[in-house]
């Protein structure tokens, strides 16, 4: 594991490894390495490319610590990974977007482009998607990927591919603010969860113009962590639940000093017009339904258990929205690139670990663990690519 | 009690009592007719009108059995009613909408005109409104009611005072549908509650243009006559739950039971793209989150209890939209108005019994039992305005 | 040529011609009949259709005429026609939404599925877009054609091939009234120009639930046709300038006779909320600038000459909305087939002449003198395909 | 006059003065200082103010060089001035949100809060408005001022009265760019027009989170001021047309030029998303048509000659929008004052002169002449409110 240090393209490694290693899930915590054969062709809208970072998601933990997620479930060995950026090796001949030797971040979901989804704007909703390191489907962690060649994203010079694996995430937290939410200019925002996914969220609303950007969570050193980082205005820790103190009681007197704290109001434009829950927690949720202003949007994307109960009453009385936010559509990945390169997002300050592909065993035990070999938390751990040593 | 004829505004009576006998209610169950003082002026705004139609809603009924619903407590006599249309019988110097002999439909809410959301198109969010029979503020079951003028409607010739007093609870539909929803041309549009807002609903939703509506209760009788009148394309009673049935299973089984019946598909414009709950039942709104296309909407209407637990991770995964409607804000009433006036919702359908004044509270035993003196079913009561033998 | 019939798809003709002759322009007034080699394999996406019933459109006149639609130049000759529904002869593998035998509507644009209008839900704007009859592609007055399935849309068992030939101009229609314009329930439209596009857009607004829908054009036959055919609910022909009277103050006097005959206001929910133009004239796209509600919008479907003077103090202080629509995209022809199927739009009123195939000369020649051989006027001219006597 | 300072609340002149001076236009170019009664008693819900800080607007220039804009009249005396902050004096009973001794922007334009347009959220098309300097009501250049409290806009203390003043034109860039134009996070913007209506739309696009910000103008300095001051991402000026260069071929090179030199492309997300013309001129109007992406809108806020000739093959081939921005509709003065507070817009960088009141007629006179008698150009006067010395 090497040190975290700025990002920085021009010593970044771009060779691309005369094999393809991969790292491949057979069952519940059984990941082996494995050399897979070497594609040589791809269609002819496509590229192949050799994947050099990628970043550990809660679900390849999830898939490697239970083997299913829902009614996802990994009944064949599969390959994990799908934060990834990476060098094109070689493409179709259709391609005129990127050419081999792009540094280029990869969005990793396929679309079929045919159903009333696809064509209607909305392909994360594609019934037929198909999504690296989903079931039955393979990952990034390898020496290669074939993926078609729009699904690309040539990184400019300044970005490094470490930032461009880490879009992925980051693109979660753009159609959560700016598609799904349809945040307007000089919103106040609330996001509850400082996950990787809830700091990135913050920091897309910040970078998009929000006027207050507030992270919530009960881990206090990963809020300091993104107050310091200036992914969001401000933060709060909830105050705990009194003794015998009523659950919904528990989560309006938090909304009320939430409110209280930072002054925002019950009606109008000084309230909270959006919340994002990206913490999956009931209790978050339902405090950011008494949270939010009236008429104000309660955008979901953290996902815990699936029963949530909350208070239909406001929700009816107060006409508030409530949307779900699922992956991401058409054009998001390209904003949260641009966010990155016009540095309204440090999408770097996230990198807490790094390790090589050879490591990454390790990796993911320190991501579920939440501390590194270095005993400090974890944020986000990149693994490298393979390189050409990385035979197995 | 009056047979129910066919709605006719030739015959109406619109004569105005010479004093100002009201329906007013002291406590729980504690309703008395009392002689009020005739208002002799009113706002350069304002109108003074005579109620002559009053629909018996469901909150009357409420706070007549209970004294409070939520928050909203009878600590003083208040007058009952708010469904009303009435004669106009003077207006202050600045009104030109109406005129005094005027036939009305009241909107029965004032709001305050000043705040964020009064002048930003969301005035039933006002925090300052007086609603009629919304305690503190008195109804309009009495000789005399005065409210802006730009509140009052006419009725054009061929439109009823009854149907007048009905554009309230009608307006309840539109918000949800046109407003809320915002429902598009071809929706197809489930409605669960065959209340008198859900039947209004449904029509709304029919009227307005939707491909497909279909309204769902465990009534059958009401669901036969939303049907018989043309409220609806069809109707659903769900199957009663299996023993032993998970509550979730249930809801499940339900929404893939009315997607089998009429077609509905998971995705796409085949599927269910609005659903509006008017039930206020747990079991209706988690059914409603299950039965919608990805990307659907659910509206949520009725009221029951507060603490309603639905599926998130359906939400999330399905991009649903869930959404509060409460009232109804500007230009509902017009758009109501207007879809009777063009035949396109059959409105006097609703009405199922009839009452004097002197009988009110006859009246409100027969809403609260569900049975009219003629033994047959409640749909919608209307209260006769008073007239001048009704002194008390 | 044939007397109209009513459309009645029992009697339908869905041979399927053992060849593939083909109705070609070759240059100005120049269309040949030409035998086309007969296609054995299609796409495992697509699908290989025999033409059955094809509408003469405009832009295939002004190609026969000109050679060439602004950019759009005929260098090669050209298969005509591009307004059809079918027969499926052959589907590829992948193919699940038609099969062999079905009658199919046929969407005549294929567009890329990988640039960013078409991942963003608006193909129509697609930069590669393939589209039927458009240089330098053929269209669909043939024997054969072959599409993406997806752009096959099966017919009803009581729509006619003709009906279905006919949602192609409709389709038009549906983009700018639901699409484009967004017209909103209760909305009032008027719709000038009386041509097929201009009468199907009023009767689609007429269809999707307008309150009130109005065609204005300088024939008064097509709008009394359109009258009695109940496409519209009420028509207009404007009055002619007075002698010396400026340009400006006539569209402004006209836009005021239509208000006033109508009771349009100029403000607020009497007024006219939609505008669209399907005539290309200034005179009348400068008088819907002056018709329109405040916060109203304009339409432009119609292309006439290039240059259009519209009074932009009225655009900017009465906040009009002005949009170009531009064919149809995503859903569109979906909603026009399930408004025809439902009853809500007449589409066979439309066809006032029928030829065929051998006679597709007689019908163009027709179609550019505005009478067919029964002396009557062209609303819409059908060729039936090709059967298996017509070999060239 | 004064030299520019920056602005600085602690220094500012907050008195009131004992009496009632106003600024009076009598005719073409005849102003005259008159002392006025002093209004002792507001309404209810009003605020009696005394005016400390007035911009000159363009439409005061203009009514005092012609009389008249369009149908607006002066056919009585009228004070100008509408662009001011002010000191409370005394409020009415009802006032709540501000009270004597605060600092306040006024926001001048008293709407009836009654009609379809008022209680729909754009107020700012009501027919009844009444706007201070618009004839025949009174503007701002006095010793007071009443109007509705809820018009009155406390400044934060770090604000001046100055930034308060121009928080009106400010206000149109607002409600062209956020409201109108609907702007989208990550928008390519191109503003034409550099006058102060023009750098401040392109200031608030900026401050509002557009990616990239362009103002285009033929005066070279006043764009240099604009990029020196921070306030767009790059300028442009055009080049000139060709001998016997076609007026359309023109305005097409022109956005061409713009296109090339930014890297603009014709569609998708690096295209030009929106224009606002805050130029009024048909050639800017004309060339922003062409410079959108397809599907991109264009807001028109510059008022120029009425009669504007524009490419209507373009607007439906690219499916653009065209829409007008009138004044400024509900909690746009909020947002404008937010974005100053939060520095987001620079807006005291536009103050190039200052005069006294008792030199309103030179400030006049250097505002028409576009030169302060320091020689410098003019890009905004602001005139401070009467003193006790101001007797007349």
């Amino acid at each position: 594991m090497t040190a975290p240090t700025s990002s920085n393209s021009a010593n970044e490694d771009i060779s691309v490894p005369p094999h393809n290693p991969a790292f491949v899930l057979h069952g519940i915590q059984d990941v082996r390495f494995e050399d897979r054969p070497l594609p040589e062709e791809c269609g002819e809208d496509e590229a192949i490319v050799a994947p050099k970072a990628t970043g550990i998601c809660g679900s390849d933990s999830h898939y490697m610590c239970h083997g299913r997620i829902g009614d996802f479930v990994v009944n064949a060995p599969m390959i994990l990974g799908h934060e990834t950026a990476a060098v094109v090796v070689k493409v179709g001949k259709n391609v005129k977007n990127v050419k081999p030797g792009d540094r280029v971040a990869l969005e990793p979901g396929k679309s079929c482009r045919v159903c009333s989804e696809c064509k209607g704007g909305h392909y994360e909703r594609c019934a037929d998607m198909i999504f690296a390191a989903t079931p039955p489907y393979d990952g990034t962690l390898a020496g290669r990927y074939i993926l078609p060649a729009d699904l690309c994203y040539k990184l400019p010079d300044g970005m490094s591919l470490e930032e461009g694996a880490l879009l992925e995430p980051m693109s979660v937290g753009v159609q959560a603010v700016a598609k799904i939410g349809d945040m307007k200019p000089g919103a106040n925002v609330v996001v509850f969860g400082a996950g990787p996914v809830g700091l990135l969220t913050a920091a897309v609303a910040k970078g998009l113009g929000a006027r207050f950007v507030i992270a919530v969570d009960i881990q206090e050193d990963r809020l300091q962590f993104a107050k310091e980082k200036g992914l969001v205005h401000d933060i709060y820790v909830p105050s705990k639940p009194n003794q015998g103190e009523d659950k919904v009681d528990y989560q309006r007197r938090n909304a009320a000093e939430i409110r209280q704290k930072f002054g925002f109001e019950e009606r109008g434009p000084q309230g909270v017009d959006l919340v994002v829950d990206c913490s999956g927690a009931e209790v978050c949720i339902a405090t950011g339904v008494f949270l939010l202003r009236h008429g104000g949007t309660l955008v979901q994307v953290g996902m815990g258990k699936p029963d949530i109960t909350l208070d239909m009453h406001t929700i009816l009385t107060h006409e508030l929205t409530l949307k779900g936010s699922f992956r991401y559509g058409p054009d998001v990945y390209r904003l949260a690139l641009d966010l990155v390169a016009r540095g309204a997002v440090n999408l770097s300050a996230l990198i807490s670990h790094r390790y090589p592909f050879a490591q990454a065993k390790e990796a993911f035990k320190a991501n579920q663990s939440g501390k590194g070999d270095d005993g400090n938390g974890v944020i986000k751990i990149i693994i490298a690519g393979p390189t050409a040593n990385d035979k197995f």
